[in-house]
């Protein structure tokens, strides 16, 4: 075949890819290779960005969502001049190294999130896209566009069979984002075969009926066909676009393109020479030739491009400096400065309120307190506002034609919401709250563990926490939820007691930069706990004792939200009767772990073994607290439908069995 | 209005709706009412059923996908003449009746599915008219239909927003399953108000997308056009139907209807009276005038009905008695009798080899043992067959223009195929197994969990097992996922660590009929334990003693899957220097949780404490086996991209970090 320069700048993936793949010998080079040629036109003649500080805040996003075609990017984002290098490609997939399997987040090498959970790229992208339409409402003025940067998402047949592509993509038609642009590798292969057998979706007429712009059979190893679907899609201000590219998966490979065979594996060693015959790539493996290597560089115009921004932003600056000073704060995650004021005069109010209240409320009425004073916490909820009361005095809506809003109404989608926040908080100047009922974290479960994968300020708003529901019954009450959550690594779970741990939970799910956070909360009113000034201090830490015993106690009750008024109340009972006991509320393990040893044993002495921990929720993780001496009150089965009263007596959430156990343990 | 029969009889659904929801002031009177007319038409004019007889095994199926809108098919399945008695609906949402919140399967009472967490009823819809047509094409002989019924589904603008709906409905069109056919009420309201601001699909556009048949602006309250719609879309063979109901939600109310007051609750005493003055329907609560009760009674056509199918069977039965046995045994959900000699001999056989193997390839081979003799075994994986092992030598693929095989390509869906495979297994006639990676149980979860809530038998097939799964990283290494699963009530999760323990468990998942299994399987190779008769047999039991000690063991080492062989050599090294160990191999902490006390206690002896548990996921759940004095080797982080063995290494899954924790323990 006759090699255009374009031609040879694509190779250069091509030949990257399936070099890294056959030395770590695992890896997927059929995506680079089909995509390389839309990779070459997309990043040498659109995106927006500069290798040299991969942090520039306006730069466009690029995604690949089909995150298994890893070596794509790494290439890319080697040959461009971002600081990976070519010994980091020879590394790929080796553990330590920068070139994970699957792309991993990593703002300072220009991974922009992390993917391979098909799909979830898609939606991350969503994210991004969303976030730059409003923050450019909020901060742009006229003459004076300093937010005004595309989305670029690559993805493939698995990430359109997903559901998650369905929920976001649909969002995005709705609202319009017309800064983004999807490339559909469009391949018709996916790991069992030719995808005819299980997918015959019309895609065009699918994503028109989410209101996109859809460009079809664009041929994705024509550089003049890519370069006209690209432009008619930059002008498309409204809508998002779909640009259906047909490619031929593992593209160079004479006997394996086009086949399931270049997806997952090694093309071998005698099919890579093939391919370097193939394609006329003559150079040795990671040898890239000065020629191809000046074709792709693009340190100069990334700085000049950066440079023009920055003198734009400058007259901004001197235009509008709080605009500007708020620009910044935003983007380095920082909290406005009087925020540590702003939850201590709160804390110090609701700790002295003494009247009953769901913790679904008390978490409205911090967001109150804390929303007005910051901006980038933008709200929302899958179709479930009313019932998570995740909507504030101040939340306006975001519209499909008005994107100035803080608040966004997701429609029935647990997992798009919880996947498009991800790309919110990756995107910057944006910490994003969202809500559902607990039990429907299960449909959001991925996306959850991506933020704690991607250790982003995403906040989990999860309401209708037990079997405290009520009547809705076991569908709806979720049982094993809890400690599922809370065994995620780099997730934090609160389950705030009463008003003063839930204000406490949001101003810490606020302040922690390095993961996501979940607030389970209740449907049903519960009763404020008294505390000391040392007590409110020390719910930042986990866990706490809340009653306590004169000398050391005998007994150690151990509980969390709804469950903690039983326990104080059976600890009453039981020091009527003479014994000495204590009680721990434990709004977060996952923060009472992380405290250091001296104060976990403080709370929970290793001496005193009869412990009963009292939680709605599956037993399993409790052992950790009580040992195998100590007892545990929970759900073992799934709930019922019924009056939360009856199914509290019913299951045994109440102070009499708690004081029955412990006399069981006791004896 | 004037009020013709056809609405007088739909008035009865409104008032005992409303009336239901009122006594209990608790549920969703707006979906009942607006879909009313629509089930009148579907109800009295097309539906196969016999309420004296809900296990007939040919009747239509019908499934609420909008479960909120449960009073509808109690209302139905009442007046028609199901075992559901007016006290039972005067008792809606009350502790221990048989009208919860949201439907919960009951075969004895006509409830098809539990539903509720939306766009699984449609899914568990494809998945039932899935089996209809398989079961179909492998019964049915020339002349003699005797599977021969649709399935109906009614579902709203939620299950058309999850994305759950996305994956089914593609792949039933790809499977043309024309025998399902979907009302959709299109209401235009969701729990946030009025849906255009976030859900403005072309919904119609959409399902033709899909390759289904659609019937677009139909008026869901005009019986003609309900009847119309549904004449044409019987009279489509091949493609699913999709009925679009223009419906007023709480249709009736004078005050609130067309809003979402009326979704999810009571509409108070003075609408109730005002509702029951513009239907004209001037009965008091519950009370229904017997010429609307035989106007709905069903019994006597629904018998007749039935009885002409018997008369089609008994004809089968004489002409292809064999055939008619294995249907009668199969819908009954009995195992051939030649089943325990099956494994019997697979299992003495599999205890003689020596090769190692990754417990998915011991999972084939199980497959390859069981399935010949078990055609109700209906394989599948969400794109991932040869990595998942899930085929078999007599795998046959299900095509759009062929039901009769044996093997679903999903498609990357793993939400879909899990609910679909809940679908086939309530439809009766067969065991569904379906394969993705352990990490993509997420996406699947809710579905497993509503497996488990509703005692099903579908089995997980979930490989990939660990960061043992190498170089893809840690989104695709699961960590949190194994005790996540093994906590979901009712669910039995199986982590063999050989052959002979994966072909146990392969049996026992196939033997449960009261629920579902995950069987967590490596893709790296496991050396074969050696083991006794009677070691064999305490498979079975879920933990047992693999490795022991001369006298009592000083120390217990617990393990499973691929960490049971670190435990062996762990305990070998351990046995040099003279100490008494113990290793129990624990395949299934659910199954021995559930074994007598004896014999957990004899397995694992209070007076043991020095324990060691290892395995490599989160270890939350193993306090409760080693307690607080004994240790944990697991997974506190995520996983890393890279070669296994160096992963397992460097997260402390070695013989000689084994020894060093027990030594420090016995210190």
């Amino acid at each position: 075949m006759q090699t255009s320069h374009r031609r040879q700048l694509a190779n250069a993936i091509r030949a990257l890819a399936m070099d890294a793949v056959q030395k770590a010998n695992s890896g997927h080079p059929g995506m680079p290779m089909g995509m390389a040629d839309i990779a070459e036109v997309l990043w040498n003649d659109h995106l927006k960005h500069n290798p040299g500080n991969p942090l520039w805040s306006d730069r466009d996003r690029f995604v690949v969502s089909n995150g298994h075609g890893s070596m794509l990017l790494y290439s890319l984002l080697h040959l461009t001049g971002y600081p990976l290098k070519i010994e980091d490609l020879q590394k790929f997939r080796q553990l330590g190294s920068h070139t994970a399997g699957h792309p991993e987040h990593d703002s300072h090498l220009g991974i922009e999130t992390t993917t391979g959970p098909l799909g979830q790229g898609l939606a991350n992208a969503v994210g991004m896209a969303l976030a730059e339409k409003h923050l450019a409402s909020e901060f742009n003025r006229p003459g004076h566009d300093i937010v005004d940067h595309r989305t670029w998402v690559f993805l493939g047949d698995g990430c359109l069979m997903e559901g998650v592509s369905h929920e976001a993509c649909s969002l995005a038609g709705t609202l319009g984002l017309g800064k983004l642009i999807a490339f559909y590798d469009d391949n018709g292969i996916s790991i069992d075969g030719e995808v005819h057998g299980w997918f015959t979706d019309d895609t065009p007429k699918r994503f028109e009926a989410y209101g996109w712009h859809v460009v079809p059979n664009v041929d994705g190893h024509d550089p003049a066909a890519i370069e006209k679907a690209i432009a008619e899609s930059v002008a498309q201000a409204d809508k998002p676009s779909l640009i259906c590219c047909k490619t031929i998966i593992g593209w160079g490979s004479p006997n394996k393109q086009g086949t399931e065979a270049t997806h997952g594996a090694a093309l071998g060693a005698d099919e890579v020479a093939a391919t370097r015959k193939n394609l006329g790539w003559e150079y040795e493996p990671f040898v890239i030739p000065e020629e191809i290597r000046n074709g792709w560089d693009a340190k100069a115009q990334g700085a000049k491009r950066e440079g023009e921004w920055q003198q734009r932003f400058n007259s901004y600056k001197s235009k509008f400096p709080e605009l500007a000073a708020e620009y910044e704060r935003r983007y380095a995650g920082e909290l406005p400065s009087s925020w540590r004021d702003v939850v201590t005069k709160y804390v110090a109010d609701v700790a002295k309120e003494s009247k009953p209240l769901a913790t679904r409320q008390s978490s409205q009425a911090s967001l109150n307190a804390y929303g007005p004073g910051l901006p980038e916490l933008l709200g929302g909820s899958a179709d479930l506002t009313g019932s998570n009361n995740t909507n504030r005095k101040d939340s306006r809506s975001i519209t499909g034609t008005d994107a100035s809003g803080n608040y966004i109404h997701y429609g029935v989608r647990e997992f798009g919401m919880s996947a498009i926040m991800n790309g919110m908080a990756l995107h910057g100047g944006l910490i994003p709250y969202g809500g559902t009922f607990l039990v429907f974290s299960d449909y959001a479960r991925n996306a959850m563990r991506m933020s704690a994968l991607m250790k982003q300020r995403v906040i989990y708003v999860m309401t209708h926490d037990s079997i405290g529901l009520g009547e809705d019954g076991p569908t709806h009450q979720p049982v094993e939820h809890l400690p599922s959550l809370r065994i995620i690594p780099n997730m934090t779970v609160w389950r705030p007691c009463d008003s003063t741990e839930t204000a406490l939970a949001w101003a810490d799910s606020i302040e922690r930069r390095n993961g996501p956070s979940t607030l389970a909360l209740t449907r049903q009113a519960l009763p404020p706990q008294s505390r000391t000034d040392q007590q409110i201090a020390n719910i930042r830490r986990g866990g706490y004792v809340l009653k306590d015993s004169e000398g050391t106690p005998e007994v150690i009750l151990i509980a969390t939200g709804s469950e903690v008024a039983v326990a104080v109340e059976a600890a009453g009972l039981l020091q009527q009767n003479g014994k000495r006991v204590r009680v721990v509320s434990m709004p977060s393990t996952n923060v009472f772990d992380a405290q250091d040893e001296a104060y976990r044993e403080q709370v929970l002495p290793r001496g005193v073994e009869v412990r009963v921990a009292i939680e709605a929720a599956a037993t399993d993780t409790w052992y950790r607290y009580v040992g195998m001496r100590g007892a545990i009150i929970g759900m073992t089965t799934f709930g019922a439908s019924g009056v939360a009263k009856d199914l509290f007596k019913h299951f045994g959430f109440t102070a009499d069995n708690v004081v029955r156990t412990v006399q069981k343990l006791l004896q």
